[in-house]
């Protein structure tokens, strides 16, 4: 007898016959003699309706007013989801975010969680309840309702699970867990049992669409093992947690494609101190992320200048572009070319820490693909290159090839 | 300069353009100088999407589930007309029944108000803000959200007028006002500048569909002077408040109508003590609500018999007839006869208290049209008489021109 947590995001909950699918497999589950908390989503559409109504009011709707709205999205699939048990004769209890003990910052929209006082849950619990929590909201100390952002669902359910000392908690979606690779690019991409919350981080950052880094980041910081799983079917799923001496004898647990990154480039920077780092800050008030970023030695001794080349997401290209022509006579370029016909392939592993050589072998399989690498950026566990746009499947089944075993 | 609480029902938010429309009269009221409180229902139709979708859950569900859901619909309004202000720029913060510290007792989907702690709101006020609060709900001690049941907007709007101290309370609806009769039926009926709560009362229950009688009990008691009048044009309402002196010199207030009566008379009932206590208490039972009784005396001193007749609303009476039926054996009547054919006519006064003559004059009026009187009821301010129900218009004409003056 376990204390689980799940948690079915708007896909699952998408309709009344998937709401009563969610109610069957939650049954199983306390029969199996588990305690169960379950964190739903709001009905997958029913969050733009929301948005599209706000808008119709105010083009740019107050944040508070915008998460006292979008509340009630979930607070919607929670009553659902009781009766729902209540019509098998489950005994279950919903809560709103905030009755549930969730208490967060006051940055409306895209709150952090600041604390949890479980004690609600706990007593429906021990009344031998299921207990459904709203996910994706909290209220501040003040008891201002507040909304957690995208991921929110997720970061509901680890935050909870870690509260309560669940025993395990499940992350419900449309696909099986995380696999060594996109299926839909490399076919015979497999997926993993098991993997660490650093290469989840990883793979989440490199454009996976599993889950939210944020969501990632709180289990590990408390030690939250779960399950990412499907709705759908009852296949086992992918467990993610601490990393472990056995997990180092895999070199590579994942391969991913982003394509969609551009790049751009500023030809003759001036090789002076704070040139970067004004460029950049120029770019992170206009919230352009960066993402790689390679500046190569100066050209000569006497009038030092160097080449800066660096990657932003797609959307933000033109804006990017803006704010680097406005700064032209500032900083002194000789020209800004920029380059949408690219992507970035990236190796992920936590075995790379313990293993040498495997920059290496990347580069030869590109090199024997005869693909040319424009950018390389690594970090302990990962490695990034980026290479022409056209050649990111073949390049990407090419590493696959190479490092996963199947 | 005031403090007003203003309710808007579900057609005066009923869509996007009726919510901006609120917000300007909200505006209007906030620049002559007030402080406002806003209360306002679920859009128009919220309410039956809401249930639908519960009742393709579950056929009956449950209560507390039921208020969960329901209470999104005025949650959505509040952020809505929140962010309508905030578009003209006007401050404005929305609250949930249980934010604005409306506390009721644990009758989920009816619950009674028990107090109301509005510090909260008195802040929000003093910071200059328009409070926008959801009617139709509040939660209990425990922090279980509830619902109030029928016309629990216009509840909330007045039992926060008194808990507030408010100067007024108006109910903005889509009519102009409480009128002398139904404009429909009485061509030039014309609206009251003024009713006393206990005439308010007769009407509600007379059927007068301007407001629950709950609501107006409570202004009663607790001395809430409320205005009615229309959301679409700027017309001044119908004052309810305590009765005075001076309202006793108009007779008649109102005449009403009241099409959904049905009566049944039981011949030859054995004139034995707690024979009517016995087949009122099974009608109890089956949840039907049985309105104008008239029993008369015995038909022969050797073999004491009466016939009894009361009315029920149509909806109820096929169960009443199989309710009568189900206790021939037990009561022993000869006969059953149901009359669907009815209606009541009614006229309402807090001046019959000092006139007399005024059931004279009623009945008189009645005869001179040719008007069968079949039933009559009186209390000390109304007088109620069933008749044919072709005959309903023409003596609701005949006694508004008799009665009121134009």
């Amino acid at each position: 007898m376990g204390l689980i947590v799940q948690k079915y995001g708007g896909s699952s909950v998408g309709d009344v016959e998937r709401i009563k699918n969610v109610a069957r497999r939650v049954c199983e589950t306390r029969d199996a003699g588990n305690k169960v908390v379950v964190v739903v989503s709001a009905m997958r559409g029913e969050t733009d309706r929301l948005i599209g109504l706000a808008k119709q009011i105010m083009k740019i709707p107050t944040e508070r007013e915008m998460d006292m709205i979008l509340a009630t999205g979930e607070q919607t699939t929670i009553a659902l989801t009781a009766m729902a048990l209540h019509d098998m004769g489950i005994p279950a209890v919903s809560l709103t975010g905030a009755q549930a003990g969730i208490v967060t910052d006051g940055v409306h929209t895209k709150a952090k969680i600041s604390n949890i006082t479980p004690e609600r849950i706990h007593g429906f619990l021990e009344e031998g309840n299921v207990v459904i929590v709203a996910g994706f909201q909290g209220q501040t100390p003040e008891g201002n309702i507040t909304t957690l952002g995208r991921g929110g669902s997720d970061l509901t359910a680890i935050a909870l699970a870690a509260a309560l000392k669940a025993d395990l908690c499940q992350i419900f979606t449309d696909v099986d867990g995380v696999y060594t690779c996109d299926p839909r690019i490399v076919g015979n991409a497999r997926k993993l049992n098991e993997i660490s919350y650093e290469e989840m981080l990883e793979l989440a950052s490199l454009g996976a669409k599993v889950m939210q880094s944020r969501s990632v980041e709180f289990a590990k910081k408390f030690g939250v093992i779960f399950e990412v799983r499907s709705s759908l079917n009852t296949n086992p799923g992918t467990i993610v947690k601490e990393e472990n001496p056995s997990m180092e004898s895999v070199v590579v647990r994942g391969v991913s494609l982003d394509k969609n990154q551009a790049k751009l480039t500023l030809f003759s920077v001036p090789d002076k101190p704070g040139m970067a780092s004004r460029i950049f800050k120029h770019l992170a008030q206009a919230s352009v992320n960066v993402d790689m970023i390679v500046q190569n030695v100066s050209h000569a001794a006497d009038s030092p200048a160097t080449d800066l080349s660096f990657t932003v997401e797609k959307a933000d290209l033109a804006k990017a572009c803006r704010v680097i022509e406005d700064m032209k006579g500032e900083v002194g370029f000789s020209e800004l070319v920029s380059d949408e016909d690219v992507c970035k392939v990236s190796i992920v592993g936590v075995g790379m820490r313990t293993h040498s050589g495997v920059a290496a072998k990347m580069f030869e399989t590109l090199s024997e693909g005869s693909i040319n690498i424009e950018m390389i950026s690594t970090s302990e566990i990962k490695i990034s290159v980026v290479i022409r746009l056209a050649e990111g499947e073949k390049a990407t089944q090419a590493l696959h090839d190479a490092f996963i075993e199947i």
